[in-house]
């Protein structure tokens, strides 16, 4: 890696591959999320690529010094999905991925084109070992731990031997993430008796009932998403990204209703300002791709997708995820669950 | 129809079959919801049941002048299925579709277990020429006008040309309830562009771009189920199901996320107080079998499900639904609009 003071091999002073130019406020916003996560996470940033514009936007920080740059010609739009990605090997993403494949990184994060990460993810990092598909995960804002949902929106198609693997990448997540033990796994259906729902989950419900090192719940439903009835929930990427984006929809619904009584009155509106202000938030939290990201699972490395409107604080949160993703190992879990899984009885 | 006082053959006068057994507050919420119906709404009823309690119920009312019963030996019990209503040709729900059947009764609504229902409902009833599913469908509470929703929940599998024809089971709901002319209508799935979503929805977008009246509108996403971006949506049960508990869930966590806040200060309780009231409204216009009920669309005859923890309020809300869907012909413009589908080009 040319012309930079990126740290050594040590896996836990690796720095994060920045794509700088994915997302909406890109790149200023971006370079000033690195310079947050730097300064006060201290988490190392590599910034990946126009070097012109991105040594533009460190300068106004004064932070040239602490974060190098690694040129990468091209960027994806935002409105370029998973073909373009294929066609442009030297994109911001595309780059960021190979310092990660070569050892230079220790994780990508980018406020791009979910499709075009995807794509470039899947082709430059590779599935792990004996994972059939990645699987895009977020954590759910419940109490008192977050609850993790995948897959959200990787895979519209899926077999249910790719349900099972979905439970061992999020329990994976759960348990180096999130520091939960034998997490409890959910399958998203449509009742609660194991012969409710479509041939999918009837068939995966098996299979999970059957499958060794998961501790399965059984099954829930859509009201249960919230309730933090279970620590990972498993879905088709179909079902999953309507549940997600039903979710936010629904917390903004509310929170427009809501407008309407605050205005009815001077109590209401001094109480309103108040809970404006958390629906706004309780908004936030629920959009998979604000409070932290969303991950691509199952790759050999770590990939974390900010929302595309993220800014600064957004991008350093995402930073800081997908460094705790790395210091945790959670791509050699998943190698140790789907190992395990594996042994007992082969599935595929 | 023996010992009633049943109004005569005009179908604008028969009366609602209402299945006094079914819910988890029958029989006596049921017969209250009936009595509203009567005196509040001018919707003649009979009950359909056992005697005896229905009579005791009756005279609490001092409505048994007003409301004629008819004889059911059997109910379906809550947490009876599908089979269980294939064996109970005497249950109410049965008895009650019968009386639709017969041309003594314009509709059917119950509060009974909603597998039981539909179950019995296309025994009974049978579907309307030439529709492939009945769909269960329910309208979402956006502004100015209802959405129409469906299939909510009554088909976990479905083909491509299944959502074709819920699409006019949607816009002819729309037209005669709502009042929409020229419905348009949206296919639930995962991006806006054509391409997106699985198998199932790409083929049903390049169908319904090509079926001929129907205003399609194209995709829509989870986000917009709220928003009355569309005035139908089509979607395959499963996906219905999950995304209409998850709406219902997520604006529940919302207000138990608010009632934090709303303890913060006194202004706040204040406020709180009128928009907890407005959150529990909300959560109430969310369900979709408390505001009138879900619709089983397709049969010969109508048929609403209301929830079944309905107390008379919500037993007398689906009663006027049920007359208003009677009345407005639904199941003629249905039948009307799948004929006219199917002249210009067979789907099947």
């Amino acid at each position: 890696m040319p012309d930079t003071d990126v740290p050594g091999p040590m896996p836990a002073s690796l720095p994060i591959a920045l794509d700088a130019m994915g997302g909406d406020y890109a790149p200023e916003e971006i370079v000033a999320g690195a310079v947050q996560a730097v300064r006060e996470h201290g988490i190392p940033i590599v910034l990946v690529g126009e070097p012109r514009p991105l040594m533009e936007a460190l300068s106004l920080h004064d932070a040239l010094a602490e974060i190098p740059i690694i040129r990468a010609e091209e960027a994806l739009a935002m409105d370029e999905g998973a073909l373009a990605s294929l066609r442009r090997p030297r994109s911001s993403i595309a780059v960021a991925c190979h310092l990660v494949r070569r050892g230079d990184a220790c994780a990508v994060v980018s406020a791009g084109s979910t499709a075009g990460i995807v794509a470039t993810g899947k082709l430059r990092l590779r599935s792990q070992n004996g994972v059939l598909r990645p699987a895009l995960t977020v954590a759910l804002p419940t109490r008192p731990t977050p609850t993790v949902l995948l897959d959200a929106g990787a895979n519209a198609e899926v077999k249910p031997e790719m349900l099972v693997q979905f439970a061992h990448l999020g329990a994976a997540y759960a348990e180096t993430v999130l520091e939960i033990t034998d997490p409890g796994i959910g399958l998203l259906t449509i009742g609660s008796e194991p012969e409710k729902g479509n041939k999918l989950v009837k068939r995966a419900h098996e299979l999970l009932s059957a499958a060794p090192g998961l501790r399965f719940a059984g099954n829930i439903e859509g009201h249960d998403l919230l309730t933090g009835a279970v620590d990972v929930i498993v879905t088709d990427g179909f079902t999953g990204n309507v549940a997600l984006k039903t979710m936010e929809g629904s917390v903004r619904y509310a929170f427009t209703e809501l407008r309407e009584t605050i205005n009815e009155s001077r109590a209401a509106r001094l109480g309103g300002l108040l809970q404006r202000k958390r629906l706004r938030e309780l908004v936030q939290r629920l959009d998979p791709e604000v409070h932290g990201g969303a991950v691509l699972l199952g790759l050999n490395g770590t990939v974390v997708i900010a929302h595309g409107s993220s800014q600064a604080k957004g991008v350093s949160a995402a930073c800081v995820l997908a460094a705790r993703l790395a210091r945790q190992g959670v791509v050699t879990r998943i190698g140790e669950r789907l190992g395990a899984a594996h042994r007992p009885h082969r599935l595929w």
